[in-house]
């Protein structure tokens, strides 16, 4: 086994939610150690979360700022190998890009940026610092999400023809943003969310799933974004349809006001000979159905599933896995392209099977157009290349 | 109990699929007699067809108009009381005219009519002579869409917001209609079918069920027709983004091309305060879920379920009712109604809880906008009222 | 087409529950008509629901042995040709003898008598009379329990080592016989119902569909049978463990105070090779398990499946198919059989696939079995052949 | 936060199953760090498995005898706070007592030793140490089986009558323990495993989770044990019938060769006014059913569930949560105790809601009735308490 990774962390101090996943699902299979972070803008709560986490007092700090600089200048075994960024989307971009700036892997939290351009302009710091970006689209984690990749790659069901992806959620069915809760507070501010509320925070997701497993990518796009709770700012709904690449259709629907909802993802695709069916709520099971024979059921697990399956599950068939292993296996996926790395190879996380900064930039695209479908009268607009 | 209703039959032949579904469910709770009937236009066929129905062979015809005029002839004891007609949609205006022409109340398969003015016409006629039409939307007769229609009605769930309704079947995936599957032939065919395939065959059920049980309007529709199959000369798949006439918006999926599916018609509806789901794969349970507590399942034949539920169940909870039973529940209502006819009063059907003349002709509006919408480059097709 | 069998009714008067489903079930594939009863030993009552059913006043009858004795000299082509018995248990024993002495064919409800003597002795009758009887276990009537049996009889699960069968119910819950429910009043009396309670009216259900799905026989028992609800004189819940007549073994729970539970008949079945399990609250999947390839999922309807289960089915896959229509399936085979009759053919029902006289016999030895073990202190008691 | 536990474990080398889920599920939360670890009774082997887990070197021993006598010398800051034992059953008790002799605090796989003397004699030693001993009945762990307990104890479904517990597995239906599988062999072997093989690897889960959900304790058992599989020395499968101390019945099933089964443990319990259903394959669910009312259903993570359900749930709903959560909630609650710790206070489990060793001798005595039961021709054994 290789040696363990040292992570560093902007955000994630202790009353933020992302932050507590992200350091879980780092540390699940022992391959990474958090061992310094700046956890917090205000450096009293950044010493807090520290010392909650057993850090040494020198290694947490007052902002990231200080964090690379010095990190940079700490000894090869002590040093951080990466950083994990895990603050709100308007604060993505700038760590990120002094992290590669001062020579650091980063993982960022999607969307990648705050908008477009900052997701291009990292695009274009990480190619020439040739450095790798890992982005948590946790979802493609799962087990199952990655034999459903490897049905359709196999070509058992044919050419693509449709997808729906939905991904319904109901916390903001309520203005719970003016009653306190921190999370929807950034969530539905366009000044540290974006452009985009929903199709961001949750469309982002559903748009990277729909491509990861199908291999295919979105075109265009016919959008209708709402602002379903009165006053607020941002979607918190939105619909769309889509069409891909290979010219197959669909439809991605995410909204955060279905009352009732909890964090239901789920993706159809269908092709000439069959489809399949994947849901988050039950992510051990996976449907296949056929034009000509039983429907299957797949379980995480089993040991006749693909080699992809198999490399991304800890505990045999019948032991359920959930979101904190789907979300473990994008670390422990980047932790091994870190550990492979030469400087400007491997760069796209394909090699290694996590998303990369390409992706990040996919889902800054793919938010522009919808918001940008919404306000127009034109009917389709294209997601560039 | 009321004495037994005598029907005739327009199309239904020994061949045909949808005309024994009509039969069974007719005669399902002993309230209907199948009397008389023109089941083909070819005489041969509909002689043998009567023969296999037990009929009279006074009774069997040639043609709808020798029904009509010879029937009209009869005695009141013995002539029949209404027609159903199950022909293809080319097929449904004449003889629906005629029957109401010649005194009779009709029953007709959906859609109603082969295009929008048909049906307006036949709307008119229908007014003119004070008679009952009746519609097979038959997903409407599940007792758990009734429970459900009844839970928005009774505002539990707040105002509706949210809209996600699903019609998907896979047995168009291939060009069956070059096999021999006459089912296929017809539905094909822009000269029977009208000017949708899949819109209209079952695009129709979903929008109606969406209307049925959120008792909203679809105010207008963003639509992608496609046609997958190669060499199709009609939509074999569509999706469209939905407005209704209370602000809230919604998806509706229709695709025969989704390679596996079999009959999966779902919807999902939200509100302010909670969501239901229904399936009809799976019809005796309605999922109700709610913003602050746990999520409830409704099943078929509870006593404490809605009245209108109950009344449209045979059997104790725990005995599974199927898609007959609720095609039977059409036909029951609808005898209802016509046991208790007056002329011109309760022809809306909403006294007795049937689909109408005015489901009809906005099943036909409903059509002509998603072609328009699909068609033009115009985002938003409103349907008119 | 054959000509349709004339059916006459034994019970089942307006009040009665499991009456107005025999009607139903016989009805709905228009193979059998009712043209007479018995419905009531009470001439008024009888009156009235033959009134209600449009019967012929001639033929509604004040006693079955009248009824037999007119119907028996009737004309060919007027006189009933068989006899359906939906009285309590302790009526079922004397109307069948005589109605197979009088040279009718029986079909009657399950269990099929009081006990087992007069069981053993309506054998001997129906074998001097060369008659036919049925029997509604109308469980086995659903398409994918056909399958199921197919799949086992086909050796694709290799040979059979546990059978788990589980039958539970919730409406005994509270002493709903002491309240005005006529179906739990004479179910919990002795007199009326038999030495047993929950393991006669549905632990015989489970019995059953064991044997009926796995081709075994039940060999011996060693059964709990528990009064749950104070005051009760009959068992309302029992569990046993099964040795079958293959060395399988398994486990068989009957309850009706499974508060909440509905009418869950529920059955698992594992061989060498792979299990199946089947749930009559879902009755339209059957899903099938392997040691070394995807969970399988059948469906109702399917064009590949069996000629048992495609036979037994009216509507295509998912058109969810309920209890009516497979109580009907018992009644649409023990019609072909009636058909096809020949003196002293036939009689097992196996050629025709329908519950006879030898799984009358069975499932009272099953509960003298059940009814000793439990009250004895031998461990295992065996059932005869 | 309290500062780090320090852990020790025995077995669980690189090449052993449970030793990696121990390792993954202490290490979760960030509470526990493993220290030293005699990993095999092989130097070479348990020097290589301290080397892949980064321990120091000095604290990977060769035998536990050496590690509990030389990590006792190590300074309080240093030494490890307790040990986690992994072996075989026929390796529990001699590490665990001597443990418990040393001064260290024991958690302990299941079934806690080979047999019930083991356990008797483990409990005296324990009690006399004042010392406590954790059990990783892992099942136990999940957030909906506590909402379960906690539904049961707060009255709401009345007193309870039934209680229904299913254990299937099919990984043993073919002879692995003779091509190799390490689990299957020591399983399968009267000398490693015990005097029962299924009973006492899942059958004592099931026994568990039975009486924790219900606060009641087996009473009595009247078991039926099999070795299906030819030429096997021990039980792959037995059925029981139960009683439990407030009269409740109950059946329990586990079987190792249900072939095509994963992992599927279930339980249905039933009191006077509802019931609940809870499964291992689909854990974040509990359905729970009512006499009068519609279905709920449970979901982990919600802000209205138990203090006792949400104490263990790491996420908020809809983020699925598995068996890993689960084992870490044992280990987790382990943790507080420890750091709780006073000589003899709390040693039962209860107030930290961990499985203890009055559970661990339960589990034992419960074998041993099973076993016995089996083997005679009475039909039911006592456990005794």
């Amino acid at each position: 086994m290789n040696r363990k990774l040292r992570m560093g962390m902007v955000g994630g101090g202790l009353d933020a939610f992302i932050g507590a996943i992200h350091r879980k699902a780092a540390s699940l299979d022992d391959r990474i150690d958090l061992v310094c972070g700046a956890f917090s803008s205000n450096p009293e709560k950044s010493r807090a979360a520290g010392e909650a986490f057993n850090l040494h007092p020198h290694r947490v700090y007052g902002s990231y700022e200080e964090m690379f600089r010095k990190e940079k200048k700490l000894p090869g075994d002590l040093r951080m190998d990466f950083v994990s960024i895990v603050t709100p989307n308007h604060m993505h971009f700038a760590p990120a890009k002094l992290a590669l700036e001062s020579g650091f892997h980063v993982m960022v939290d999607k969307p990648m940026t705050w908008n477009l351009d900052e997701a291009k302009q990292l695009g274009q710091v990480a190619k020439r610092k040739k450095l790798l970006v890992g982005l948590t689209h946790a979802y493609t984690g799962y087990p199952m999400v990655k034999e459903a990749k490897n049905i359709v790659a196999s070509g058992r069901l044919g050419t693509i023809r449709k997808v729906y992806v939905s991904y319904t959620q109901g916390w903001l069915s309520t203005p719970v943003e003016r009653t306190g809760n921190k999370q929807a507070e950034w969530r539905t501010d366009p000044k540290r969310s974006g452009a985009a509320g929903a199709v961001g925070d949750i469309g982002t997701h559903a748009a990277n799933l729909s491509e990861y497993i199908t291999g295919l990518k979105i075109a265009s796009v016919c959008a209708q974004l709402n602002r379903v709770v009165k006053g607020r700012a941002l979607d918190d709904d939105a619909s769309m349809l889509l069409t891909f690449d290979n010219k197959a259709t669909g439809v991605l629907v995410c909204t955060q006001v279905a009352a009732g909802e909890e964090n239901n993802l789920s993706i159809r695709v269908f092709g000439e000979l069959g489809g399949l069916s994947w849901s988050q709520e039950n992510p051990n099971s996976l449907e296949v159905k056929w034009l000509d024979r039983p429907k299957e059921v797949y379980r995480t697990g089993w040991p006749f599933l693909s080699q992809e399956a198999r490399a991304n599950t800890r505990t045999p068939s019948g032991h359920p896995e959930g979101y904190l292993e789907a979300f473990a296996n994008i670390y422990a996926n980047f932790s091994r392209a870190v550990h492979a790395f030469k400087p400007g190879k491997d760069l796209d996380g394909k090699k290694f099977d996590y998303p990369s900064i390409a992706e990040g930039i996919r889902g800054m695209a793919f938010i522009e157009a919808a918001v940008k479908s919404s306000r127009g009268k034109q009917k389709w607009i294209g997601i560039g290349k």
